[in-house]
């Protein structure tokens, strides 16, 4: 049994967060958060698949990678630190060693983020001035967690956070998470920042494989603009405060916390489509009935990525040729004339397409439904028996106007 | 010596075109037209990879692939009968066997094409209806080519026609065409419809040949918004009326013809891309030092279907990490602390990184630059010799208006 909970990074025990005003970028806003666990956590990553990787991916990388170990995170927003050269992770070595003197651990324990504009080198007095000021505010509190949440924003309207508890080996574990979208958002590895904290008590190698997994089907299935970003990470640490006994087999105890990371990650994956830049709906598309897996993912991600067909959602237009079309270039053999194509929200449930031929729906009736702020496309492909589901957004005036001018 | 001459299809000898106002859908404008050649031409075609074929492209293929000869095409804008099942592949029967009738040829000597919204019928009587307005009306006029071209427009905003002249075994050579954009073009094989007619004499092999080659470097390489048309068809029609020696090897006279050939699908392709929907500017993308042919396609392809990059040039915006990061997600293996990237255009030039890092640029200076009609990034790999161009262009808020409301 999985239960939500209120909360974010500091929902599991042994953890704090804390927020900043350090003037990178914005005015008049935090703009840096930091992480820290009371005890040394086993870390695990997933990172951008992009060549050109920022500077923090790089250092972040050979932490989790090398040691699997960490005790603190320390973000900002702003400024993406990407395509910085060897300035750029002297910034990381300088950050992370302003916050292991302050916080007293040693820096390779330290994690650092960056998103924001890439090229622009970071105004680095002003972050390690922002780290010592993090490190005095250090907080458990859900507020806490929140104001980091916030503090990590860029483009995002709303800050972004899940928690879940779940029963393991007699103990209450729990899993949370905060995560920052939302341009530059497409499937391949993580496309975001996400940060996860969680007290089960789990080997490294576990906990790692559990990331690995999880992020297939959740991050990895977003796309708000096929823009595959030089910063994607995902960290998940674990403070094994929980008392649970030591996961080290692929047993039940592992499914169960397998499950709820599912359930934070599925979650955070979501708002960050719904709150992709401009959006005004969350559009899911479900692949059902393929041939494969691996078909399924294709075909669905084509259609979430397809520019006609996320305009046709802002426009509320049940444009179902615009998503055989998609369908049709995911580089998946299919037969057309065999697919079913429906639209379901809130408003309702209405058949388009039933073996690759528009059926005779009321356009009003699709128009209501594709007005909710939360569209379904499910495609049948009658091809076997692999699904698939892909979270996006509908393409609007809006992203245009945010993406035009993003760096002034 | 290649000589650009006015005209399109009607440009070499033996070919007459004509337009008609037939009702399909757009009220008030010439919506079908028709393309006939006073004799049997050879005929060679490349068509959409989409899985998802429109009927008129499983007609044209069967006609050019199996028996290569052809002289008469019945266009057809508003409808774009895909995704219409057996009923679809009736109508392109139909369409023919009316055009064959009126024009005293046999229906498998006529091709047929449609452009505009997916899943309707075509409403088949105005469609045979307009087929016989069409034949009275045929005529050899640059003007008669020129409604032509107008009539097969949907969201284009020009009509797009060239015509060329180049002197093969003493003879004038002539090689015109046109075509229509402007939504739904990505690169994968042709990518919008384009009807090219030649008086040169060649044979049926080399004819095709010529055309397979040309559309890689030409309109495979322009992309406006990464959907990939049911319906894609480039058809070429030579008459061989020009009297020269007829080209049965790849000799001299064939490069020149493929030069000719290159050059009329070069403009047209730069067209679409220059009229993409809602552009405001012809967006090219040359990568240079690649190490392979493979990979510079790859590369171009990837900064030219940015979406983040296509919204900063609307912005007049030198937001070259966006180029940096499309380059890094293209599935090419290079060294990001090598890249160089030039911006140009008609206002003047600037590098903006050099061996992957930022250059001091006057960001004045480069607004100036990336607010011409026609703007041009330049990236050197530095990992070899080889280089390709792409063409698209800026994302606008006319491009969300149009295809949020495009059935309407």
């Amino acid at each position: 049994m999985i239960k939500a909970i209120s909360g974010g990074v500091t929902a599991a025990q042994g953890f704090r967060a804390s927020a900043a005003e350090a003037g990178i970028k914005y005015q008049g806003r935090m703009d840096m958060a930091m992480l820290f666990a009371d005890v040394p956590c086993r870390a695990a990553g997933t990172f951008t698949t992009n060549v050109v990787k920022a500077a923090p991916v790089l250092w972040d990388r050979q932490i989790v990678c090398e040691k699997g170990t960490a005790q603190a995170v320390v973000m900002n927003s702003g400024i993406a630190n990407a395509c910085t050269g060897e300035e750029g992770m002297e910034y990381c070595r300088r950050t992370a060693q302003a916050a292991g003197e302050v916080l007293g651990i040693p820096a390779e324990n330290v994690l650092v983020a960056s998103t924001g504009v890439i090229g622009m080198q970071l105004p680095i007095d002003r972050i390690v001035a922002g780290t010592k000021a993090l490190a005095s505010k250090l907080d458990s509190s859900e507020s806490a967690g929140n104001e980091a949440a916030r503090a990590i924003m860029t483009t995002d309207t709303v800050p972004k956070e899940m928690a879940v508890q779940v029963t393991i080996g007699g103990k209450t574990v729990t899993v949370g998470g905060m995560c920052k979208g939302s341009g530059m958002i497409h499937p391949n590895m993580c496309t975001m920042l996400s940060f996860l904290t969680t007290d089960v008590c789990i080997s490294q190698e576990l906990l790692l494989h559990a990331l690995r997994e999880d992020v297939k089907d959740t991050y990895n299935m977003v796309s708000v603009d096929g823009d595959t970003s030089t910063n994607d990470t995902v960290l998940l640490l674990s403070s094994g405060l929980a008392g649970n006994p030591e996961i080290t087999e692929m047993n039940e105890d592992y499914e169960q916390f397998a499950a709820a990371l599912r359930e934070v990650n599925t979650c955070l994956a979501k708002k960050i489509a719904g709150d992709g830049e401009g959006a005004t709906a969350l559009f899911e598309v479900q692949v059902i009935g393929a041939a494969s897996k691996e078909d399924a993912v294709k075909l669905s991600k084509s259609v979430v990525g397809s520019s006609l067909t996320k305009a046709a959602i802002y426009g509320h237009d049940a444009n179902c040729g615009r998503v055989l079309c998609a369908l049709g270039y995911a580089g998946v053999p299919f037969d057309p004339e065999k697919v079913d194509l429906t639209f379901t929200s809130g408003a309702g449930t209405i058949k388009v397409i039933e073996n690759g031929v528009f059926t005779d729906f009321s356009e009003e009736q699709a128009t209501e439904i594709l007005s909710d702020s939360h569209v379904t496309a499910i495609a049948d492909m009658k091809m076997g028996e692999c699904s698939a589901t892909a979270w996006g957004c509908d393409l609007t005036h809006e992203y245009v106007s945010i993406n035009a001018d993003y760096r002034s």
